[in-house]
């Protein structure tokens, strides 16, 4: 599927997702589209969520804004995880006030089984359009990052029909009902297979697989109900690196960076540069980890603290980013100290 | 203060925390006066949460009513982490499908600096006398637990005004405002000491301090911001062992281990037996940690993770409990299930 992109002009991202030496980290921050941005607000203003995350266009005016204003190294495309669960039948909605809510969630066993993954990439072709149309529109500036939710994540919200703390419903499906709930496993890995590889072929060059909520499971429900899945979709990812973030899982760090494929692990704020390392043998590039909530701090402050960040991790196979998501209440000013600072380290090197 | 209590009968849950040898490993439930027994549920459609907790009688049958159905190795007594910020001047509100709902919460710098930690055994006086009452009637079977919310946590709730995944209000003004969030905790950490004192005096023969929020700081902020003030409460509780609950905070547990002063240390669900004894060096004694949601399995299944569990943290050292606590829709025969099992382990030594 020839494309005719543009020439990459800052691979720094996609070199340090290889292990290769770098100048400096590469930097970049999840969630970097997103509501802490006013011209985001803008555009949430006139349209939906679904309108902005369905519309080609807006989805990809959305992905530029942050490269545009902040100048991070990669660019992720403007869209959500719960795109797999719509594709499957469940219809989301987004409340305000309250997060997503998925009203014809899965309650019985009769619900898991009627679950098929078919023809995903089809119903979800916006993507692919949206992720064809950035990829001309960044001009070679930075890499495009596509990504989807981790099987485990999605039956979360699949079960729950919403967001949670402990998504009690969704847990108490699964070790009642493990049969249906694997069935649903399944379909979920065979549609995200789907839809990554999609994306690859739209243009997407690097994938990252977000498992939200795998910190909400025991090391050993971790080993039987999320890490299968995930080393299935990594493996079946073809020809970009692919970047796994299991939030909460520090426990499974060690299996993740030797048996999952894997070429970048996101690492969350509780989880210490050195314990990382440690358990990783420094052998694959780590992605993380500034607390998101720290960027409220004073500006003097986020340097200090970023810099710090960078120290520990050190400056090879190491991906700056924030632990999570960046927060709607976040200035401007302070994202931009938190990537500049990253951006300059270089200069100290 | 002296009180006539009866005597003692079931040591086992005293001795696992001295480090004692031990028959068999004691068990008890992280709350286990609660929704899951139907006996609760009646005394809750004639009284309010508050009017139950602050009624000496009506708290007093309720922590007794899971040692009648269950016959676990302890009792805690019934009451709530928040009457601490209640007791500063702070209104909790229970709000059906919501949780605790607290009115004034600390907006500004003025709003922090004026909380101040006055009288707080006095205004919390109906909880001593539920522990006096509680010890007479318990006559002896097993021993009665205190407890309170560490700083961080009632911090969380007392900036928050509610419940969050996230705590995204409370951690922005710790990282804006150090210095109005440091007289919150120290007037907290003052508060909490009084209170658990006068629990001692009242009655109870072990303390635990729940920190359920601290797994939300990154390693360097739970140094700053929690560490301190679990050390300061542990150490000057007087006379009785005090079980540390850092929930979520995997990484400090070499830390609060030697550090602390506390006679046991809570384990949650995602915490592997083998971690926490290697962290801890085999020290201390180990409190937990079945995945409250496991108790959905069928009884078999629980039968065997419970043995399991046991099996991997071993018999001395160790109270079995759950990793969090027992949630509403548990069938009453599984939590039996839980608990006979680690009995039945005894027989088996």
């Amino acid at each position: 599927m020839p494309h005719n992109f543009p020439e990459l002009k800052n691979d720094l991202f996609l070199r340090a997702l290889k292990g290769e030496e770098v100048e400096r980290p590469p930097v970049w921050m999840m969630r970097q589209a997103g509501r802490y941005l006013p011209q985001y607000m803008t555009l949430r203003k006139k349209y939906t969520f679904f309108e902005r995350v369905e519309t080609p266009e807006l989805a990809c005016e959305i992905t530029l804004q942050p490269i545009d204003e902040l100048e991070p190294d990669a660019a992720i495309i403007f869209s959500d995880i719960l795109t797999i669960p719509q594709a499957l039948g469940i219809d989301v909605d987004l409340v305000k006030g309250k997060g997503p809510v998925l009203e014809n969630n899965i309650k019985t066993e009769d619900d898991a089984f009627s679950i098929l993954a078919e023809d995903v990439p089809q119903k979800l072709d916006h993507v692919m359009k949206a992720i064809t149309l950035t990829r001309h529109e960044l001009n070679g500036r930075v890499p495009l990052i596509g990504f989807g939710g981790a099987p485990w994540t999605l039956f979360c919200y699949m079960v729950q029909g919403e967001g949670s703390k402990t998504f009690d419903k969704a847990k108490s499906f699964l070790f009642q009902h493990p049969d249906a709930a694997r069935h649903v496993m399944k379909e979920l890995t065979k549609a995200t297979i789907d839809y990554l590889n999609a994306q690859v072929d739209a243009g997407a060059q690097a994938i990252q697989l977000f498992d939200s909520w795998s910190g909400l499971l025991s090391p050993d429900d971790f080993n039987e109900w999320a890490l299968p899945y995930l080393m299935e979709i990594t493996k079946a990812v073809k020809g970009v690196p692919v970047i796994l973030f299991a939030k909460g899982s520090w426990y499974a760090l060690e299996r993740l960076s030797y048996k999952s494929g894997a070429s970048a692990l996101g690492i969350d704020w509780t989880i210490s540069p050195e314990f990382a390392r440690e358990k990783t043998r420094n052998e694959i590039t780590l992605q993380g980890n500034f607390d998101p909530t720290r960027l409220l701090s004073p500006i003097p402050e986020i340097k200090k603290l970023t810099k710090r960040m960078i120290d520990r991790f050190g400056t090879q196979k190491y991906i700056a980013n924030l632990g999570h998501g960046i927060l709607p209440n976040i200035p401007v000013d302070h994202a931009r100290a938190f990537v500049d600072t990253v951006k300059e380290y270089g200069s100290e090197m």
